[in-house]
């Protein structure tokens, strides 16, 4: 399998992986300057797109999301699409979910001691960080991520590419828009515009202030 | 097994019984109107007392509480007891809990990813949340409900029937009453008296204002 | 193995041991008074500094700290070292974290579902409390003490000697110096220099006054 990126959080999606799918592990990047050739001193590197079809056409057409950013991620996701890769979905072992009941989407991150409730629906490209939970019939859009630690509680939705900050809360039926930005520690306690920035506890608007 | 409830908080409730102990769930519920004959579009669902009553009696005695509110919670804990119900408590497969050590009560829900300390104690009819941990020497009252990734840390006490809301946390040694409501995210620093609402960092009491 | 401490997070360093470990574990501590023999009604307790040195001596070399405050772990080590004592990491079961690649000093208490990631790297003496996660490439000094449900993201860098409160965060590419504490629920958005105390949303300077 393919893990797309080769740094930072591509290491974490190994970590997610079974010991014969870690076995089986390539890793891609196209961008960073002077990587070593294999990752981890293991793992072998591919560094074009050239290779990265041949690998995909000739051992395995499989490739999973492994770096972060909603718009990065969906931009990868049709680029290996595109080269014939079949975007795939990564569940740690330690992750309390049920595929065969909770909907979800294609190519999702489900990272270590997350939950997803079984009445939960989540899209595509969705990343879920170590620890957050997805509570009862709760939705989450295309391509969200959902940092470590994060609360979303029952019934509340979030639109696509939405970025939820580490131990966020969103309240119980919350709608949130799509595109929006959630500050790490907010508690959102009522519903936020689509291309919203909040932050805080309650979590209020703010104009990129908190950096 | 009887879960008394049929939506949110009862289907992650089904979530964190066994394979088998799942295979034999029923649901309970006398208050939704146009509900689906079967739950999940398989577990049975029992929509009077009666059905109750003759379930109790006949196939299984165990029931858990399957909704959230601590009075809501105790009010059905009285009725299904009065019915012939046993109160069972429910505790996820991937919770960090030794019931042959830690005095807990009767009919909890000890859901998934939770940590309760060997030396805590948990009252009756008690939901510790996804993520959420009960550390050494804390003791939790009756019918208290703990939310998704709340921390209460050593030492620390609840009296019943509070509410603490996702990702709080009350610091060591914090004494807090009787049906005290606390906001999520709140870091509680001091003691609370009973019947207080407590919301911030560090907590201070509001009037409700946070919505 | 002799369990430093025999109250508080000693009992819950307890709980992160083996079933064949638990079996075996002794405490100990020459300081609280009227301490019943047996701790737990099961585990012996050694009082004095000689019945220590005998039990390492003559039965199991290994000793692992169980209590907090990253001063009193590290007098606590060195204590015991001299004492012919191998300072010892305890990791729980249900934790994710893969000893033979992260970079791990010696004398770690790795609590129960917490997420080391494989490119972190974490030095001697160093809690890692329930739930917390430390993410690729971090690195956490010596002796620090990680309270519940901390999320130390991405590049973060965190002196010797820290203590993050409970469910702080600490976000990408942070620096925080030496001896830093952090107050719990804050999120901690810029560099922070050595000997500071921070809290809040985000975090700022305080002068002791949360409390």
């Amino acid at each position: 399998m393919l893990i797309v990126g080769a740094k930072g959080h591509a290491i974490e999606i190994l970590q997610c992986l079974s010991p014969l799918e870690r076995e089986q592990a390539v890793f891609f990047d196209d961008v960073t300057q002077n990587q070593p050739d294999l990752v981890l001193g293991k793992y072998k590197l591919l560094r074009t797109a050239t290779a990265a079809q041949v690998y995909l056409a000739t051992i395995d057409s499989r490739f999973v999301l492994g770096l972060g950013g909603p718009m990065l991620r969906l931009r990868l996701a049709k680029q290996f699409k595109h080269w014939g890769g079949l975007l795939t979905t990564v569940i740690a072992p330690t992750a309390a979910i049920d595929p065969l009941i909770t909907k979800l989407g294609e190519g999702l991150n489900i990272m270590h001691h997350t939950m997803v409730a079984l009445s939960a629906r989540i899209g595509d490209g969705v990343l879920i960080n170590a620890g957050a939970t997805v509570h009862h019939d709760t939705q989450v859009g295309d391509y969200c991520e959902i940092s470590p630690g994060v609360r979303l509680l029952g019934r509340c939705q979030l639109g696509m590419g939405c970025q939820v900050g580490a131990l966020a809360a969103v309240l119980p039926d919350v709608v949130v828009g799509d595109h929006v930005v959630i500050g790490a520690g907010a508690v959102v306690t009522r519903n936020v515009p689509a291309g919203s920035v909040v932050a805080g506890i309650p979590a209020r608007p703010i104009h990129h202030s908190i950096k």
